[in-house]
């Protein structure tokens, strides 16, 4: 809240009104008249001006425009912390050299099929298993997950590999479930803003992936991945998923600018899920290389055993040897751009 | 999942695998050859089939698209309950001749503002009162509302004014507090497709306020009340609020037209929100009489009685004065669409 | 271009050299030092300061972001004329007390349906006549309309009834023609950035009718009206029809809220167009009547005396009978508002 | 216009009505009653239904919706011709194995600066030179553009460097001049659905390079590309430029996933323009690269010789020193995709 234009109306007792409401939040006001509208530069720890108070002044009926200059967010800022974070996951790291490759099926379905994927996904190159126990679905006569059957499978699979295990997070009273299961925990689409997850999880020592809100700017993604940072948690990862825009030929937008914009804004790793991105399985591959030569720390992608037999987003996960085809595809890509698989 | 479309170059063994596949599902499959694409029309009750099997349809390689012909939903559905659904509240109707006028502080700041409000709201017409306890926020540094203490202040005001409540839930866990004091638990937009607060709500006695998601498609939307429905709970009001676009003079585009698409669709009670729609005082007036001319069942409009000072939402919080006025004015639009006040 | 603000590594040699800039260009610089972030605020005459100035301060390494207080137009703005324009048109007037209701089919498709329209729509009483003779179509297979002979036949129908005509122009070839035969210039929405196309209206004497663009931001539209009014036309009227969303519920989403913000912003008139903002003929009234209550100064309507026949638009056009009868209901909305059909 | 839902309450008489009307086209239908709704088929050469005959049909009070099957453009799309389009401008061709890389200021604003371009991007590895001597401007007060004088700036820049000019058309009266001039014949974005002018470069024998409409779908814009077609023009080459979302952390949202999309629908060659995509120069690389991974067949990047001078597109213009690494650090990544530099 640091400039404050003011109506072409506006009084002298507006602004004497202004500048003693400033003064109260112990900043100083410094006017300046311009020829066509004045405007009150507000000076001082202007952090300590909170929205509210800033909508209070939008509010006010002298006042046109009230203009932020410093960004809302700090501990998730690249002005508080200048080195990219480096987020350790067992043996693995997420934000280094390495890409994090984080595969698997959308949900957990059987024993047999997790402990099958994650084989062949970490033979294929993968680092990561991910696989749905709680499933968000749209309609409530879907299939909405194993719950902790699937946690406990997932667990399997990981002992199998050597595999951490990457799974959603939907509901606080889940969370100790996952806290004994899980070695990320992935925060939803749709729960980008449930804010009471936001702030159960940044009381997690488990790392926390973030996907982005259908419709969240990149500016509300990280203020909730600053929920999580001030409650304590420093292991935030964000992950492009799309947004959502008039287009219909894919299932969301998979905005990659946002990687190299994130990398300007903060200091977290970035990875991109292109699988949710655009839904379909056959430009998958396409958009899984563009993120890496972006410069994604890494990717989410859905893969699984037999897609046509799949219990959700069949239509966009990677048959195994597709997969297998991409992760040969990827290793040049990701020297060119200085990493590797 | 009605017809299937299948791609050029599909072959005779695609078309029996997907009959047989069908078949599996009780369904029967009736192929139409046209000259440039072939397709399967499925007959039966595809009320079964569920979105995971529609995917993976989609999943298979002879397949090019997959059109659903009936909605996914169908207790919210016109379909399912030809008559409007009337809901009753304390000696209120949602839904009735008489509009819902559901005013208030977006926060519930202090046990005085909140009876001062009610008695004035009330004064003006208004028939039910709102304000928050629990407070969605973008930033974890702002105000979060004063919980159970909110809670019972809005209480207090019910006791004074006879007005029912309309508060919002954010978390599961504060279910049971909800039940004790508010009247319509609201469930806010950001929390649209939050599913476990929806099977929560579900299993309540109370009217839900579901809001549209800020991305949030009508079939979604109707999804999410899916939901709760599902679970037994019938009272439940759809609130239009606003959605995301491009445009910035607003806060969001409200979506006025969602109104008679949702007469439509469904039999449940449709309120509208012209405060969070566009965000800024001198823009609700107009908006307000819109969404009455356009036919909604009520509106929803935040109320302060100093909005410079308000602890959230000063920006499009009406002056006691300002309120006062528009109910004067929005008396004969009603009258013009066969309403009241 | 009147805010500057520097990034944190800004040095003394940047600020000098953006000040010496800023002098060069007649302006001066007061440089604000906060705890945190430089600023630049920019004083004298900014209005000189054209988009490129103000892009290539962008691209200086020194620079984080520029803020403009002042709109980008002036003629448009409401600073410049604070009276509402009333723009009379033959005997009629837009942008007064009386509602401009412009009725007819989306295209002129012959003599007989068009003179029957207008003779059908002025006695349920509209006071323009529309239909397209030029038509832009998404397919080049489609209809594109009778050309001149069409824009005969409107001419026609002007002579029978009196009702002045308003038809759009795609080409600047085709001005001398419709100088000769229209009343009202209509600028269709996938014309409102054919700048080539605005400087030519804005060198006609016949007022021009500029339709919001599917994506265009209200600032941009203004803009696009600038164009026309520097050219010496000062007869603009806006017409909101409905922008480019994420819902495919209805074909476009009308933005009624573009109405109150136009009214605080411009004194050009506006219009609204329910039949493309929404795109089905059933839910043209509710709209209608919203327009008229959110205090639009008329309608743009189709209506087709047999839309299961017509040549375009069909899905959106209202039959006689239906705009009769809203005719009629929307003559208690006008007077609560303080209009009159 | 394939499948015709009906609503519940269609008669016998309705379905009669239709089918008589289908046979008027001589097509047939083929009725199929389900247990919720009625559907009718549409047999034979649907290809002759047109878009009106289609929203005629939707406006019977008896049909709820019209689901077309058939891509609505034929010349365009892969069903018509499998093999992808090179198009051969000069002695250089787009759409072959490499890339196209067309660089250069976004305006020509003087002899010097062009030729000067020119002769730097040839020497870093472009082969095509760009910039406008016609500039479409927001604003009636920014520069529009050298016009002719341009054009002879850039046809001099070409014969120093030889490399083919890329330059765009505003306005069908300058067709003659462009063809003079240019190699390439730019349809700006704005200018997507300008049907004239695509009707007027369609009987060119200049390649065209038709930018993405700011709102534009795929299927839209491939509908603009038929136009130019369908008047016999077979050289389009499409370029993706980022289109308007919510975010405003980029100027737009550059869809990568259109390349993908693009190579199953049509056989024309896709280009990608980062620097509008995104809209600052720092980000302009990182988004070359992902483009280039994605399999676009060559890029449109604005660079300037001095950014901070520009007359337009400042923000967004690589210095010649960004350009020069950008290109060395493309090579591997084509490599890596099959192409080359």
């Amino acid at each position: 809240m640091d400039i404050i234009v003011l109506r072409p109306t506006a009084t002298k007792e507006d602004i004497q009104h202004i500048t003693k409401r400033l003064h109260g939040l112990g900043l100083k006001a410094q006017v300046s008249r311009g020829t066509e509208r004045t405007i009150i530069g507000v000076i001082g720890d202007t952090s300590k001006v909170t929205e509210e108070v800033e909508d209070a002044i939008r509010a006010m009926d002298a006042v046109e425009d009230v203009m932020r200059i410093l960004k809302p967010y700090k501990l998730a800022s690249r002005d508080f912390r200048k080195a990219p974070t480096r987020i350790k996951v067992r043996d693995k790291v997420i934000g280094g050299k390495r890409l994090a490759i984080i595969a698997g099926p959308c949900s957990v379905e059987g024993r047999t099929m997790i402990i099958e994927t994650a084989m062949m996904v970490q033979k294929a190159g993968a680092n990561f298993i991910r696989g749905g126990a709680f499933k968000p679905r749209t309609s409530p006569y879907s299939f909405q997950g194993l719950g902790e059957e699937g946690l406990r499978y997932l667990a399997e699979a990981r002992e199998r590999t050597g595999l951490p295990v990457v799974t959603e997070l939907m509901d606080p009273r889940d969370m100790e479930l996952l806290e004994r299961y899980a070695d990320v925990i992935q925060i939803g689409a749709r729960n980008m803003q449930n804010f009471r997850l936001l702030l159960e999880v940044g009381m997690s020592k488990k790392p926390v992936l973030l996907k982005r809100g259908l419709s969240a700017t990149i500016k509300e993604w990280l203020m909730s991945a600053e929920y999580i940072l001030s409650r304590g948690n420093q292991k935030v990862i964000l992950c492009e998923r799309g947004i959502r825009t008039f287009e219909t030929a894919t299932r969301n937008t998979l905005d990659l600018s946002a990687v190299p914009v994130l990398r300007e804004l903060t200091h977290l790793p970035v990875v991109v899920d292109p699988s949710h991105g655009v839904g379909k399985w056959d430009l998958v591959p396409a958009m899984a290389k563009a993120a890496v030569a972006a410069g994604a720390d890494g990717l989410l992608i859905e893969v699984h055993p037999r897609p046509e037999e799949a219990l959700s987003d069949g239509e966009q996960s990677l048959k195994p040897k597709v997969f297998q085809k991409l992760m040969k595809e990827l290793a040049p890509i990701a020297k060119s751009v200085g990493r590797e698989l």
